[in-house]
């Protein structure tokens, strides 16, 4: 397809198109002459990944450089090609190993993580920023003087992991390694807020489930 | 206690805490002279609550305000109550209502509500910011051209249910109706990078669980 068509179909303006080109997010197409190039349905396909990246998910140009960067790597393994994607990404930064809230929450995680029985996770512990995340929210409770049940850190895990299960039975359904590996970084930039809406909509009808709709007084007893 | 001492505990300076007492985000003591206030365990809560949304969730200071004013607002019922509470979090801006894959989006969500038989969450639609995070989440798919399974949508919502289930246990074992809310503000603001964090763990435990950690070609054979 020429440019236009690429545009009109992924609904990116050529103005953006050549944007990406300039910064080889998109590999050039086939040169038909001196002033038309040929793309196909692989442009196209890359084409919306970087745009749900710059758009959807606010990835900076660099960054979109350098996931695409491990996604076309196919000396890696499936598991080590999709982490290195993901772990390009956006990330919360280092917690400070010197508090005393993160020395904690690193323990409490690896304890989660010993209960769960999730041996993999614990291998790559130094490395996942995944792992780096937990612990910084973890320290955050802590820090702020909060009890955490660990009960409820192993069930929220385990439903997750469930989440997870999902992910992968739906990124295992795409053909070739390399759309496999794109489609892990679609689902954590596009599913992600997905999940976290339904979360929301789903504490919503919980409470009116529980509480219903009634004004003050009604469940709301205060039993101080 | 003295503001020395609710620092220490909480964690937070006393610059700081003087800061949020002139904001208006926390009560003032109880005058003892004319230069010494007591403070009690409920403002060392409430310091906690607002400390949590400003340092983790980066709700700016007039935000954190107008969530209070919903938390104390005793003469709502708990769902009304919690729901203001959480609405006034910094959401998503309204979607262009114009914009076509808004309105397919639109549908897709309220036929998953539909099938989730979610009716609670059907009667507030136009009110939710939950709703409208949702249909921007897939309005997102939609624009980029990518084909959704509804079944796949369903799965997901029903474990973010799960979730839902979890969360509203532990708020309600929390006394007062005050806390109450004050636990379902925190979760949103403490609870959902945690669960994120959960999330991609579970992914890169469920990867490497399904294809190992080998280089690749292993399990990494193309067929394109």
């Amino acid at each position: 397809m020429r440019l236009a068509e690429l545009s009109e179909r992924s609904g990116v303006s050529t103005a953006t198109i050549k944007y990406y080109l300039r910064e080889g997010l998109l590999a050039p197409g086939r040169q038909r002459n001196a002033t038309t190039a040929e793309y196909d349905e692989e442009h196209l396909r890359r084409l919306r990944l970087v745009r749900a990246m710059i758009q959807v998910g606010r990835v900076p140009v660099a960054t979109v450089r350098e996931v695409l960067r491990h996604v076309d790597d196919d000396s890696l393994g499936r598991t080590i090609r999709m982490g290195a994607a993901l772990w390009a990404l956006p990330q919360v930064p280092e917690p400070d190993a010197e508090d005393a809230s993160v020395q904690t929450a690193r323990r409490e995680v690896n304890d989660l993580l010993e209960t769960l029985g999730w041996s993999n996770a614990q291998a790559v512990v130094t490395l996942s920023p995944a792992y780096r995340s937990l612990v910084v929210a973890v320290a955050a409770f802590r820090r702020l003087g909060y009890d955490w049940d660990s009960e409820l850190l192993v069930a929220y895990a385990q439903l997750m992991h469930q989440a997870a299960v999902l992910d992968l039975d739906a990124v295992e359904t795409y053909p070739s390694e390399t759309e496999k590996v794109e489609a892990a970084v679609l689902g954590a930039v596009l599913v992600e807020p997905m999940l976290q809406a339904l979360h929301r909509l789903a504490q919503e009808e919980e409470s009116a489930r529980r509480y219903g709709f009634e004004e003050g007084g009604g469940t709301g007893r205060e039993t101080p």
